[in-house]
């Protein structure tokens, strides 16, 4: 027997149907904001990673030189292609850019629960507005998205804070300080002991009693005291957006789900303004559902123009947001649906043929048997697929000019003259014959 | 500026919306026959294709070591991996297995029209079941495929054979015969010349005078003439088989797009009953568009039990359907659409954004500005969208209450109540106000 490869996933039929839904229902709320879907290649050159993120990142990605030559790897994330797509066409693209897709990239890190080297996401991003309300849409259409799904206030909290605060509020420090590491020291700070977080501080270059105070700052999540601790025109600047963007995000129906936390930093470097992580309200789902935020640099560091952007991308199908909607009790149940099973016993598969056929034109799911099977069979098989209603052509029954309407929740049944069926109705059932 | 990978394509906005509409369109006729839809991991071990195609698959292959030491190979096709999750599950899966998938493969061959190096395919298939009714519906899923995406029977022909008739036939002979070599060359013959299409069934074994009257046999498809010239069971079975599969096709509604084709014989190896290949029927697109067909030993090859299968794969995307499709003239208009674009100007963000929600809660495509622009660039953007209506909320409307809906194909616009837009309307328009 063949082994799936370590890491990857395998989707039958019935878990499929509880993903897809969710999937669906993503991209529906995601598309009703004029996000537009983009589809985007498996393979890139493995220069776009090393450029962006360095030397150390092959080590995580799967990269291998193709038959032509090229060093390529499997995508580990969708950014560098978008940038890529943006600056290839940025004239002909009118802005702003608003795009999404769902599709699954690869890492070679060690598997655990809700990750696997093979991960599915839902990426959604505007390029071309540094305005408050682009930040505000991106946490509307994360909020809505999630809420559509059946969660609501209760379930999750987007923990919403600034790149610049941090970034400034450690520039206004009379220190010498290394910024990316000091907001990566942030970034851990929920997961390790206080005095841990300070020595990453002290290591970034605060000295004690500097990081003490800065992570007390962020710890009060206090916007004036913060624009008077620092005392510079960026950090003020830096908090007047972030009150922007609140407050376009209450215009927006998203301010209810938002926590100022200052101290949500996003691990990745690349991030410039508004930044946020969903988290479960419960705490059950123990790290960060998903994220997103501002990155106004990136399109001008692969050869763009410069270009405002922000986005979020939310892990599918074999990754976070499943965890959150089980945690929550509103995961799709894990089964195939069926409208209908036409049962054929005897001479009469022509017209159970066409049953199924006029069944199929009005939008329904219906089998029918490609087996030869007895009626038993067949009734086993349409229990087994969740068929709703059985419809049993006999041809004792077609004698009549009839079939027998089945409802098999209650397992009551009814002749019905075959005119009759499915007649003027869409989806007839048990109850309309009885 | 970065370069896509050769062979490989970006899907934008535009082109993705016809493209998206295409496969909707087949993947919802396919699951209105209860095929259930499944994922599969991108990767798959080497060995997989070896094992089934030879060593010499490996130059077609995008191939590599992973971190762990694995020989791994970016999946070539869909088949090896459905047996591989057919053979795992054997015992709980309920037969028959109605499987369907869209998504990428990659094959590094030397792109052409219509061909690229990652390629997209809807695969369906059929596990569990030997019945003819199992090739018919096949046959069927295909055709409503088709029919729905805009085609109608002067379009397309299944050009529709059997492997055990090639194969029997072959066998009947008075030669030392290469069965396979010979179907291979007879399934080349209709894009080579008479007398070399003879020598390959030479090169497989035949007398140049067998090989005549095999290829003349052929080419008059009569089936009587072909079970009297062989004599053999087998190929009486196989034409018995053949029958009854259009017969159940007929029953099926899809009997009208086949035709008789014994020269058409697909080149894989594996198949083993009933082949069939779509064709242009104006010949525009010269090669087969799609094609499928029976292949009963497949599983068992995998390590599992003797399982018959049935089913096809056609090319999406960037691939052979959506040259049919523009030939044919039903090629969706590769554009985005949108509902409505709500236009705020001066301080109204809070009214503009509520009109905005609730168009969006009634399943419209609703953008509204996130890039703080003035009237003109918005209504700009509204126009590069294709906003259907636009909705303009001004300061000195809402003053008296009212919003403006304006139709963007005639330009006709009107001032409406605020409290009537939109109203108990799903999907309000200029019309139902003016």
């Amino acid at each position: 027997m063949y082994e799936r490869i370590k890491g990857f996933r395998d989707f039958y039929p019935g878990a499929m149907a509880a993903h897809r839904q969710v999937v669906d229902t993503v991209e529906s709320a995601v598309a009703g904001y004029g996000f537009r879907e983009i589809a985007t290649p498996a393979l890139e050159r493995t220069q776009l990673y090393v450029d962006k993120s360095g030397e150390e990142i092959v080590e995580e990605l799967y990269s291998f030189t193709d038959h032509g030559g090229r060093e390529v790897s499997l995508t580990p994330e969708l950014t560098p292609t978008v940038a890529r797509m943006v600056v290839e066409r940025h004239q002909e693209l009118s802005k702003p850019i608003k795009w999404y897709s769902t599709r699954p990239f690869w890492r070679y890190e060690e598997p655990q629960q809700g990750r696997f080297r093979e991960f599915y996401q839902t990426n959604v991003d505007i390029f071309g507005s540094d305005a408050p309300e682009s930040d505000a849409e991106i946490l509307a259409v994360a909020a809505d998205a999630l809420t559509d799904c059946g969660l609501d206030a209760d379930d999750f909290e987007f923990r919403v804070s600034h790149r610049d605060i941090l970034g400034g509020v450690l520039r206004s420090m009379d220190a010498d300080v290394d910024v990316p590491a000091a907001i990566r020291a942030v970034d851990k700070s929920e997961k390790i002991e206080r005095a841990a977080y300070h020595d990453l501080l002290v290591d970034a270059g605060l000295d004690l009693a500097q990081a003490q105070s800065f992570a007390d700052l962020l710890d009060a999540g206090d916007l004036d005291a913060v624009v008077e601790f620092a005392g510079t025109d960026e950090v003020a600047a830096a908090v007047e957006n972030l009150r922007e963007v609140l407050a376009a995000a209450e215009d927006f129906g998203a301010r209810r789900y938002c926590t100022l936390s200052l101290d949500t930093a996003r691990g990745l470097d690349y991030y410039t303004g508004v930044v946020f992580e969903c988290f479960d309200s419960t705490g059950e789902v123990g790290r960060a559902v998903f994220g997103g935020g501002r990155y106004d640099d990136l399109i001008e560091s692969f050869g763009g123009q410069p270009t405002p952007a922000v986005g979020f991308a939310v892990g599918v199908m074999n990754s976070t947001l499943p965890l959150l909607l089980q945690r929550a009790g509103v995961w799709p149940e894990e089964a195939v649906s069926t409208d209908y099973y036409v049962l054929s016993v005897g001479d009469t598969r022509p017209v159970a043929a066409e049953v199924a056929r006029d069944l199929r034109a009005r939008g329904n799911v219906v089998e029918a048997d490609v087996a030869g099977r007895s009626f038993g069979a067949q009734m086993g098989y349409a229990d087994s697929i969740n068929a709703e209603t059985v419809v049993i052509v006999g041809e004792r029954d077609l004698e009549n000019g009839e079939v027998t309407v089945k409802d098999m929740e209650s397992g009551d049944q009814t002749a019905v003259p075959l005119a009759e069926f499915p007649g003027e109705r869409d989806r007839p059932t048990y109850d309309d014959y009885a």
